[in-house]
């Protein structure tokens, strides 16, 4: 069993990244530029945008943070994204998910530039995805695509099982697994709460990857010897060992799911840190404007 | 074992759309208008053409049809496209594929108004379907759950196995059928040409959707007892029985899979008519602003 090591790819990844922003710098006197909104002062979300802040820091980006307040309109919030649409300094931007409920989160996603659209949940983006041209493709999807690419681990004519369908993990990673590409080229099978026996898909599998957000879903008795398991949930759990009084749990089991596995991903250290960079990977290709010109 | 007539609810649903056209114009004194250009002299493309001129008519919408010979540049082509998005009595056009080598396909396809997309091939139709929004549904996938509506065909919870992972059928098909809806719900697997042991996947499959372009690819051998099987494919094959010399072959052995099945389609007759009837629906949701205002 080979543990993937999401964190030193991550790390590997910014060096690279960081290397490239040097030359473009040199070159071209801009360093590429990463805008982030966000509403209101949700403790998750103030931890995401402040690590995406420090991401750029890391890897040589300049970054912007525009606040607004929880009361903030669907209008102004329109207008700050068409603001920024026109903005020839910023390369890429988001709006920091999840909005108040007063907003109207596909109005705003969809009024973001599809060219500047880091995050990739524009449906240009992710229609371009599904029929294999070049586009922004979302973060956890990129980056579990990444490590396999990383490992080496082989994905032709392999089956691949996607445990959950939302709309940015699940429906993306499978659309990427199953297309004429490498990694790529699976048998994709996406099971989600309707599925009956969701165990015997699972025992069938090369590949699993569990994003249903059910901590410690998947089992050792669901898994075939051999399996490759990535393992997509972040599900906080209380616990008595650290000083915040929670942990992060993933949708395996890792203590009986590890032993019969090829390659898994831990939690933490898996796929969160490649989710993470692969928003610096798409502000990169924004900035080079090679996707869009 | 049914057997699913695709002829018949085609024409259930034209009969239902003329009446709909009927009153649309009484109200509003306007038809809905599609536009269709039509690039060389193509036989297959003719008669498809041809073939939605006709439906236009017996719908009682008003058509367009605008050629231009093969050698076309493509800065005609799309300047012929921008003037379809800006003409306001237009509802909805197409851009009947294939296009000559020489020309662009993606790039005339992402030039039409994805509001006027009544082919459903813009990526943000793409993209809206995959993320569960309203949006233009390519005709074939839509002439398929349309057929498993009307025949009552449960999919909630059922393996749907979809052979081909094409952007114009198995992609979108599979999409539309792991979607949280009705139909829909389903396990869904996607095989292809790089699958191991199709066979196997066919068997344990509810439904199975055959889309590879493989002239008789699926006996009875590879179903399992009570299955429901549309089949896609419509490839020509020599035929002495016919006038033209050839006869239309699904993927699917009917033979020997139509005795294991609870409903089949038939090809010709099935899902055919539904793909051509499927443009017509789109044109009266066009006309009726429903998806895009």
């Amino acid at each position: 069993m080979q543990l993937i090591d999401g964190k030193k790819i991550a790390a590997e990844i910014k060096a690279e990244i960081a290397g490239e922003v040097k030359e473009i710098y040199l070159s071209k006197g801009k360093q590429p530029h990463l805008a982030a909104i966000l509403v209101g002062h949700d403790g998750g979300s103030e931890t995401y945008v402040a690590g995406k802040v420090k991401d750029c820091e890391d890897c040589g980006f300049k970054s912007t943070l525009v606040r607004f307040e929880e009361n903030v309109t669907e209008e102004t919030l329109l207008s700050e994204v068409r603001k920024l649409n026109e903005d020839a300094d910023v390369d890429g931007f988001i709006v920091q998910l999840p909005l108040p409920r007063h907003i109207n989160e596909h109005k705003i996603l969809q009024e973001i530039d599809y060219r500047k659209d880091v995050d990739g949940f524009h449906p240009v983006n992710v229609g371009r995805m599904a029929i294999g041209l070049p586009c922004f493709i979302s973060a956890t999807p990129f980056g579990i695509v990444e490590l396999l690419n990383r490992y080496n681990i082989e994905t032709a004519g392999k089956h691949c099982v996607v445990l959950g369908r939302s709309n940015i993990v699940g429906k993306p990673v499978a659309s990427l697994l199953m297309q004429k590409n490498n990694p790529g080229d699976c048998t994709v099978t996406v099971c989600h709460s309707r599925t009956k026996d969701i165990k015997k898909y699972c025992l069938d599998a090369d590949i699993i990857i569990a994003a249903l957000g059910a901590p410690g879903f998947l089992n050792g008795d669901m898994v075939k010897d051999g399996a490759v398991v990535i393992d997509v949930g972040t599900t906080r759990v209380p616990s008595t060992e650290t000083k915040s009084g929670f942990r992060l749990k993933g949708d395996v089991d890792f203590e009986s799911v590890a032993p019969k596995c090829s390659f898994i991903t831990p939690v933490p250290g898996g796929v969160g840190p490649m989710t993470r960079v692969a928003l610096m990977k798409n502000t990169l290709l924004a900035g080079k404007k090679v996707i869009y010109g």
